[in-house]
């Protein structure tokens, strides 16, 4: 083993990346903040409910069967042994997490001792292949799943590792891993339909040091793009196989596909420091941030074939921006933030981590949203498990539950670096940070205090002082001209550089409070006027939060498709009702029943008439955050709200 | 047999409906005409190529294998034969349209001998299940789509028996269907995943005169919606299987479904009277005509399930609007019309016929939209059949060319009717109209001249003189106060009702000649404000004909993103470039490239400041018919366009 001072996901080796992650222990959230909530609810609902399910839902049974220990037919979608493999990780996150308390310790070892007792002789290890279709190994890599599902495995045996679980989870991954690596060998390139293995793989080999296995990722990489995956009624660039990945201008087909590509590259980028896949990371992104991202950090517009959309097909109402994607998108751009230490990547994983992602997890932690639209309307069929009114228990495809654990249990991973600059916080969540003595660095200890994001006052104390440099992120939202920084009582230049602002101890002195002050007015915003879809609407977000208008804040007979916000309105943000959510925004708005207008298409317009739906009665307005949305009645909610003007 | 005077598709019997269908050969379009053109290239081009493609394709092999007569494996779609049937139906109803000139009579006995020969013993027929699952006849009515192949082959063969072709066909069908009301009778209820046999079903006991195929039909229809077609990873109205047809309040699931489904049950409904059934349809037709109907006519709003959406889903970006749906709408719409004698249902068979249906047929006749959006955009990825950035020659689904055919070639039998009331006119194409006598009136004889859709006068000539009344449909697009009359040179008051303006002869008088004119302004239209997705933006329609903008006609380095229309900008029809459309109408626009715009959600709105997107440099529009969309190059494309305010 190579790794020393147990790490966490995604370890880069030195000098490959820009910043460098800290130790996984080296941050831990305060119970009552917002990260530190979700991750105690991912703990005590989240991941008890996975356990529950991968029961009921028949993934354990696919796999006794695969065994021989059970009768019956194969349940689920094809690669549900993933959804094992994905809690195996967050619990193994939770036992490096919470060390002293591992309630599930022999859950996995007995589903560890249950996939060796599945796998066969060669390594081979894919219930639904083994069940199903047994002699039918690696036969149709476009939809088999069989290298997703490697790479969901491999992560878990890699975090059991890191957290002290030993490696019974990881040998049997391994077989698995050398079964791949002899089939797919440089004469016999191959790639799986749905990336996953290749971050999967370049981890196994920072954790092994064992330089195969980013051989196989490079290899899985370079094959990508070739018609490696032949003809298939999906289209080439659904599978990311229409162009050699170092040649993509612009992101393209299935969005989760996409992202977990892009991250799993960027991983072999940061080990390899190939240019040409950097470079093709870089406009992936510009891309994506640039025309196929929502307000919201989602992700993927398209519920036919899961797809990214065209450029600017943002369409609120049928938003697919799956829970996995913006995941992904989290994962992609920690990497890339990594590579470059550039804040805007910080920016969108904040973006995502306090709007699209938790907005697919409810708030009793044992239902979820497998989509997640900006708008829902009133009489929506919600008889889909793709487009619901309310979050669902569990789905056919079960992807996303415990996607969401294993980011949750490894929240805390993502917040601070260390470099040669110095220390960074990139991400504001109240708890303590503690980074051990380095060879030519002293220990530290951070204390952060902040409501965020619900308030934009960060504190950091360093109770032993502080003499390397600590960065702070200034995020892309805030007004940086009203952002203020004092440095132990003393105001400080706020010189914002690529997204941070540096507070440097001076010479022999150390450093014990830093207060960072981030104004969180309401801000309405406009999209890009190519996005049809929201025309004459904006959104409000404060902070990194975006809100919402629910029907469940309307009073009776005020459908929420009928009101409009008031141009200039104040917008004041106060404390929610009911504690439902920590903070409301209320604004003046109109109700214009929309009874009263011509069908559809059936009205002449003329410049000087009334605009359709404008005027009206008044009707006060309260906006909630975006990712607390349909926790109350199910029913319609949007994001985007079209605007009355003033003047007519 | 009990039909007279060759009759067309959809002939009620006497007494259930309003209006009376022409016989079939009563109407012929003069050859320059709109329709006359269409039903050329169809005759011209759609059908040999449909040959070419059902040979190409498989669909003739998958029978000759069904037959003994070939080996290999089924290809296509379980539904594949019904491209044959649809293919039959069109060249029976050519044989009687031009009954001097059969050359595809060949075909179809060749065609009907192999069916007869992959027929089975017991009568049954499906090309796909004897092929692929022998043993599972009608084993999965939700996915089989067995009825629904039989009920093309019956619409074939009761066309094929009305226009001479004999009953070789008809009796193969109604072996078929013999064993279709054995298995599902009165104790075995049973309905199809896809509804288009009840239709069949109703036309065949007008056919026949035998009841038994009437009370199948309504089985089908009583047996849906009770939970019939079992569960599935698809929701029950996918298939309208949620809830009695008789207790449908909205139109559900997938659009050909539904629109398939109510046609079928408004013949039900013409030849049994049923008051709930017909309350049903009346709801459903508002329901979808209010919330969920674009303004080209197209519905299905949604690529995934095919669906209808909610209401007021009507996004122009991704608008589904399959060509099938269109055509659905035109066949429900027609016996709407026969029920009630209410304008207002052909006024959406002419949305439907100048706009959402022939969109999908190019102008080579050899090329197909599957799907009909609204909007196309720069950088569209078209690598996928259902959006393709052109039409296309073939589908692997390939529903939507052989349904072009069969409606244009019995175009001609949808344009007028005869009652007690005298006779209609409810589609106005420049051809001639003879009805023959009946018992208790002389025959007459109309000269229709007009250039209809690209010029609103409507010249009706009798040159034997007309005695009966004469209902001329005004159009709901008309300004009624701007329609004028004149009958035999004498203006007439125009008393619209119902959507017509009646022309009585004086008694002991005849009439001539009777001019309409329907003035044809261009006009902005603005949709319901509920329908977010065009906010802000306007449609032009001249007379029935939607236009839209293309990037062909803009200049280089403008694109049709970045284009706002003036408000108020003069609106002036005239020819269309280079032949290619009659009309093109010309606009003032801005320019506001986008590249000048803040990415995504990133600008802070303020009431005050400039909208993003508007002001910028002017720049000519040009505006096409929309079914005339495609072309030239591929490329962007939109009908509803933003529209600059001139006030900022």
């Amino acid at each position: 083993m190579v790794e020393t001072l147990s790490p966490g996901p995604c370890v880069p080796r030195d000098g490959g990346v820009r910043l460098r992650p800290l130790p996984f222990d080296a941050v831990r959230f305060a119970p009552e903040g917002f990260f530190g909530r979700w991750q105690e609810l991912n703990r005590t609902a989240v991941i008890p409910h996975l356990w529950e399910n991968l029961e009921s839902s028949g993934v354990l049974t696919n796999l006794r069967i695969a065994a021989g220990q059970a009768d019956g037919p194969y349940r689920g979608f094809n690669f549900a042994d993933s959804d094992l493999h994905k809690t195996l990780e967050a619990v193994a996150w939770e036992a490096g997490r919470v060390p002293h308390d591992q309630p599930w310790e022999a859950d996995v070892r007995a589903a560890v001792a249950l996939l060796a007792a599945a796998q066969r002789e060669d390594g081979y290890l894919d219930s639904h292949v083994q069940v199903e279709r047994p002699d039918d190994a690696f036969a149709d890599l476009r939809w088999g799943h069989e290298l997703y599902v490697l790479g969901h495995l491999l992560q878990a045996a890699v975090a059991r590792v890191r957290t002290g679980g030993g490696t019974d989870l990881l040998a049997v991954a391994r077989r698995f891993a050398e079964l791949v690596d002899e089939r797919f060998d440089e004469d016999h390139p191959g790639c799986c339909g749905h990336p996953e293995v290749e971050t999967a793989l370049v981890e196994l080999a920072r954790l092994t040091g064992e330089a195969r296995w980013l051989d196989l990722a490079r290899r899985q990489v370079a094959a990508r793009g070739h018609g490696t995956l032949g003809e298939g009624p999906f289209p080439a660039a659904y599978h990311q196989d229409h162009v050699p990945v170092a040649d993509a201008q612009q992101v393209a087909g299935h969005a989760v596909r996409q992202v977990y590509l892009a991250a799993g590259v960027a991983d072999v980028v940061a080990e390899t420091g190939d240019a040409d896949l950097r470079a093709a990371l870089l406009r992936l992104w510009d891309d994506a941030e640039a025309t196929r991202t929502y307000v919201t950090g989602g992700i993927g517009s398209r519920h036919k074939d899961e797809a990214f959309g065209d450029p600017y097909e943002l369409s609120p109402e049928r938003a697919y921006a799956e829970t996995c994607a913006a995941i992904g998108v989290v994962h992609w751009a920690w990497r890339m933030l990594l590579l470059t230490g550039e804040g805007r990547f910080a920016d969108a994983m904040e973006r995502a981590l306090y709007n699209a992602v938790p907005a697919g997890l409810g708030r009793d932690g044992r239902s979820f949203f497998y989509s997640n639209p900006l708008q829902l309307r009133t009489d929506h069929d919600g008889s889909s498990e793709y487009a619901p009114g309310r979050r669902l228990p569990w789905f056919a495809c079960a992807c996303c539950p415990p996607n969401l654990a294993r980011l949750a249990s490894s929240l805390h991973a993502y917040v601070a670096t260390r470099s040669d600059h110095g220390l960074a916080l990139h991400l504001y969540g109240a708890g303590e940070v503690a980074v051990p003595a380095t060879a030519d660095r002293p220990a530290v200890r951070l204390v952060v205090r902040t409501d965020y994001p619900w308030d934009g006052r960060v504190d950091v104390e360093a109770p032993h002082g502080l003499v390397e440099p600590l960065a702070l992120r200034v995020p892309g939202w805030a007004d940086a001209g009203a952002v203020t920084l004092v440095v132990d009582g003393t105001p400080a230049p706020v010189d914002v550089r690529d997204g941070y602002v540096r507070v440097d101890a001076h010479p022999g002195a150390t450093v014990h409070h830093v207060r960072l002050d981030l104004p969180m007015p309401v801000v309405p915003l406009a999209a890009h006027p190519r996005v049809d879809a929201v025309r004459g609407c904006v959104a409000l977000r404060r902070g990194p939060v975006v809100l919402c208008l629910e029907q469940a804040d309307l009073p009776d007979g005020v459908l929420v498709e009928d009101v409009r916000l008031v141009a200039g309105s104040p917008l004041v943000a106060g404390p929610g009702q009911a504690q439902q959510v920590p903070v409301a925004v209320r604004a003046h708005g109109v109700h214009v029943p929309a009874a009263d207008a011509p069908a559809l298409a059936a009205a002449p317009w003329t410049p000087d008439g009334p605009t359709p739906g404008e005027g009206g009665a008044p009707v006060d307005l309260t906006f909630v955050p975006y990712h607390a949305w349909g926790e109350r009645t199910p029913g319609a909610m949007r994001v985007w709200v079209p605007v009355a003007s003033v003047t007519r």
